[in-house]
């Protein structure tokens, strides 16, 4: 994605000093942005882990090749059989509810496992980049199916400009490129049609006020930031035409894992007769599991709750508390709309119902048995 | 209420120096909680109308108090028939959804009006002060009747402590004392029955982390603040036994007017068999509408969305802007939560299903035709 006309991924690697295979991976801060637009270098598993407990980088599917990377700078570090199973066991905890994260991290064991210790080091870089590349192209083929939807909707309402709702970020930034729930429309500003994005501001951490407000002013798509309790009331007053959010776990029977208040926007779609779908590449599909409850949902910090960072007038960055002292906060990070909301799940094969999921991926499905 | 070990209300009168009947309204500053607690002398008709319209004070029943005062320091001011319709129409504009303020106001006029000028000084004192008095006498009728409802509930859980989710403030905060949908709460601790409260934050301007927490927080009432997002998953957690909320406006067929994002806790509530409870005295029905798309929504400035005010570290309290620059955001600040998903009203007479509040005040509803 360009950013200030240069083209960025979100995530990249570089050689560190003229050492071969020594590489530093890079990422944008994503908890700099909106306001300042930092790159870091990543050296080591610990500050991987560190990188992704602190949501410096974020979004599933970009979690998942993070944490591939950080399974390459572990063999980098120390390529024995113990380290990669503490690599592998230690990102696995750093984030619990996206399953790209586990995905990545499963694919990188079975491909270095078998392999003697000093072949480990190139095999995981170039695994890593392979799932990096991937990304991108699984972003672009999902875009593509979505663009079609897009295109039926405009169509269907003459040309005026389409009203899209989002929550969260599952832009870009959420992906190595492109993106999830963005890429869709992204799509289809690039081929001309009229549209409008209502960005929810996705308390605590502010995702959408932050990450999806800026990547689509970058892109200059007209976008408007509402906050997490207006979407149904601009729903009630037909200023919505659809919702697409991102996922963090898919199950295969279609319950969809997410930033936590999707469930809330389900609810107002279904209640008002507006299309409501996900956009899940395949990574995302979780096979192992039938029923939402068995997800673990991540809770985090009271603090993100409690405190919100933003600029002040002059241009400095700072936190303020929000809570009286001596009140205290929960905050659970996803929830599950059932697949019974959902009105179809936009995938790099196509379009379904949540419930179609298997016949779309048989092969998928028929793994998850073996 | 108590504040510190000493009771306060909201709004109350105290002598200006000397002169009879000179008197200056106190208010306490909501802006400023919960970080400082300061009260606020408002001594004009100009004054009053900023102080609504900057939400200093706030809440439908208060907003119709400080009404009713406002038109008493206007024929402090100038008691004319050109100043009491000038007074009437500036308070008016202030804040178009609550229908206190309407309901207040035209009490006032239909008092004044038949007398002769230099008696509506006193008289119109004298009928705030009655307004004020009747207000809190009316929360504490609907305590007793929400208190029915809550021990009930404790009886049926056989004690254990109950969940009850609150958005936004409805506490006394937003009445003269007491509150509405918080008023069965204080009246149900009072009563030893074990109960804790989800508070919601309640964006834009945050009423639920720094009004509701803190007044619970005085009052010594377990509470935890959550995003507005959370309350769906809590509900389908299992974790929410009860939705109390205030309203800004209740039309005759129950149609619940509250602050935005009230709709998507009663889809949630209702989509998981949770009970959905308006505390509503009677001065908030309007009983000229039956529909709910007739009333105003009011839309507040994009400032609110974009900036967030709170302490820093120090003490010291500030704005921050969340938003990238160049991004805009859109702010009505109420919805309509449809009758069919409000499981009762709780009022001053009892608690009846939204749709037989005629049955409840067969005298208010057959004048609404006269």
């Amino acid at each position: 994605m360009r950013i200030n006309n240069e083209n960025f991924r979100t995530i990249w690697t570089a050689p560190k000093g003229d050492i071969r295979e020594h590489w530093v991976v890079k990422i944008i801060d994503q908890t700099m942005l909106p306001h300042r637009f930092e790159i870091l270098d990543i050296s080591s598993l610990c500050e991987m882990v560190t990188a992704i407990k602190t949501m410096q980088v974020r979004g599933a599917p970009l979690i998942g090749v993070a944490a591939a990377y950080g399974v390459a700078l572990a063999m980098h570090e120390d390529s024995s059989d113990d380290n990669l199973a503490f690599a592998a066991q230690t990102l696995l905890a750093s984030r619990p509810t996206a399953v790209n994260l586990h995905w990545a991290v499963q694919r990188l064991l079975r491909c270095l496992q078998p392999l003697p210790a000093d072949q480990r080091q190139a095999t995981a870089w170039a695994e890593a980049a392979l799932i990096a590349n991937e990304d991108v192209a699984l972003n672009q083929a999902l875009a593509q199916r979505g663009l079609t939807l897009l295109q039926a909707l405009s169509a269907h309402h003459q040309g005026r400009s389409l009203n899209i709702l989002t929550h969260c970020n599952a832009g870009w930034l959420a992906t190595v490129d492109w993106g999830t729930a963005l890429a869709p429309i992204y799509a289809a500003f690039d081929a001309d049609i009229a549209l409008h994005v209502w960005v929810d501001e996705t308390r605590p951490r502010n995702q959408g006020a932050s990450l999806t407000a800026w990547e689509l002013g970058q892109h200059g798509i007209a976008h408007t930031v509402i906050t997490d309790n207006a979407g149904g009331h601009l729903m009630q007053q037909g200023q919505v035409d659809m919702v697409i959010v991102g996922a963090d776990r898919v199950t295969k029977n279609g319950d969809v894992c997410n930033k936590i208040g999707t469930y809330l926007k389900a609810l107002a779609a279904f209640d008002n007769g507006i299309p409501f779908y996900a956009a899940v590449p395949s990574p995302t599909i979780d096979w192992s599991i039938s029923h939402a409850h068995e997800i673990e949902i991540e809770t985090r910090s009271e603090d993100e709750v409690a405190t919100i960072s933003g600029r002040l007038a002059d241009g400095t960055l700072t936190r303020v508390n929000i809570l009286p002292a001596g009140s205290h906060a929960a905050n659970p990070a996803f929830d599950i709309t059932p697949a019974r909301l959902v009105t179809g799940i936009i995938s790099e094969r196509g379009i379904c119902a949540p419930g179609e999921l298997k016949q779309l991926y048989p092969e998928l499905e028929a793994a998850s048995h073996a």
